[in-house]
């Protein structure tokens, strides 16, 4: 089932399930026991909303093998990570801003984004799909020439933290196999970014158990699992399109 | 004032002003309108909850100038800061629980915590105070082994994320001067950390500022200012206090 949240009509936020051309609203608790209300919603009536509203992102680093060897980058012994401010959160639809406090370049990430259904703490690999509500698409907007810029200390967080940096959407896929799926990333129409999940380093089941150990999961937190090939910076006024057989296309328009 | 979050003797989570060996329960929302119930419950018959509930804790990297000088870094040109998971967020008198996904050690850093009170977007120096709602004692825990772990990415977030490593309290004060105080951090009793807070690099209107250009600070969000010498690692099943004067004492005890 493919879940949704956005602002209908009314103005009110609501969540349900896409089925063609309508939402079927729900009433409830996503995570939890949720019924339809009957009413449904024709989509051109509704502004998106992201699926879910994480207590966290957190982003992986050099998460796909292709990416890894082209960059000359070691395959890592454990997963590599950020985090992303909950702030950056964008929506389906939504812009991108430009960043007020940056004027370097700004690259797309097309990703696969792990939406987290229940809480896990210290689960292992076996346990790890029970806690994994759906899968979404993302776009890790990144401020490249952040991250650098000081010698001293690296300034991921900061990079990947502008507002409409953390765009993720449009639904919340809960019946998808990323072995099967490719991600391609349009830009201004164009395809540039086009590679198998299945070239993931470290699967899904196997972040979310070890990220477990280090911090409590909980419902609603996202994990970005990284992007491959084709990250290239985008020029104000671009449309970025990430597109994941099954899941759906995620589109922004940056700046 | 000294604004705390707490769960009363019902089990219910309330918050209020703490005065004496009471607290004033209060109605409402912390950071708009709320007024006192007439309820006042003995300080002995509440479980402490941090005083405010952040969509996101940043925390600084280099903010004093004792630090680097002893360190040998360089002043730096910006606010150099990480993430901190809200998940690690710990109460005044909550464990610090010894992680599980890591045996390295584990250093305490006594900290001053800023509460942002009002929606920060872009604003100047000038305007910041009046976004920060008060102030509060932070214990920033970090899993100093892991920084520097993998030679190809820098694990802030991780080494900063566990569950419980962001401890913040006991409360918040809106009344507070902190170019006129010293921090103070005792581990098993003993002092370890002494400083004056007007040390900072960059102050906490500066802070604000700077980081509203690059992110929206949101009502409870915690900005941690960095810490300063003395920092050390902790035996697990010692109590780690941070004081600042016109505070109050924030214990945990870690293990």
């Amino acid at each position: 089932m493919k879940w949704m949240r956005f602002r209908g009509p009314g103005g009110a936020e609501a969540f349900g399930v896409l089925q063609g051309d309508e939402v079927l609203v729900h009433e409830g608790d996503l995570f939890g026991d949720s019924a339809p209300t009957g009413q449904r919603v024709p989509l051109a009536q509704v502004e998106w909303l992201t699926p879910c509203v994480p207590g966290k992102i957190v982003g992986l680093w050099n998460n796909f093998h292709a990416a890894a060897e082209k960059n000359g980058w070691a395959v890592p012994a454990e997963p590599l990570y950020f985090l992303k401010a909950v702030s950056s959160a964008a929506a389906h639809g939504q812009g991108i801003p430009v960043p007020r406090g940056y004027d370097g370049r700004v690259a797309y990430e097309g990703e696969l984004a792990i939406v987290i259904g229940k809480t896990a703490r210290g689960v292992s690999v076996a346990e790890a799909p029970s806690c994994i509500f759906g899968y979404s698409c993302a776009n890790d907007v990144t401020a490249m020439e952040l991250i650098g810029r000081d010698p001293s200390f690296p300034q991921w967080a900061r990079a990947k933290s502008f507002d409409g940096f953390g765009a993720f959407g449009p639904v919340v896929e809960t019946d998808f196999d990323w072995r099967e799926a490719v991600l391609r990333t349009r830009v201004g129409g164009r395809e540039r970014q086009n590679f198998p999940l299945s070239d993931m380093i470290f699967s899904p089941a196997e972040l979310v158990s070890r990220l477990s150990f280090d911090m409590t999961l909980l419902p609603g937190d996202v994990i970005l699992c990284g992007t491959s090939l084709g990250v290239l910076p985008m020029k104000a006024g671009t449309e970025v399109e990430v597109e994941i057989e099954g899941i759906g296309v995620l589109k922004n328009l940056y700046g």
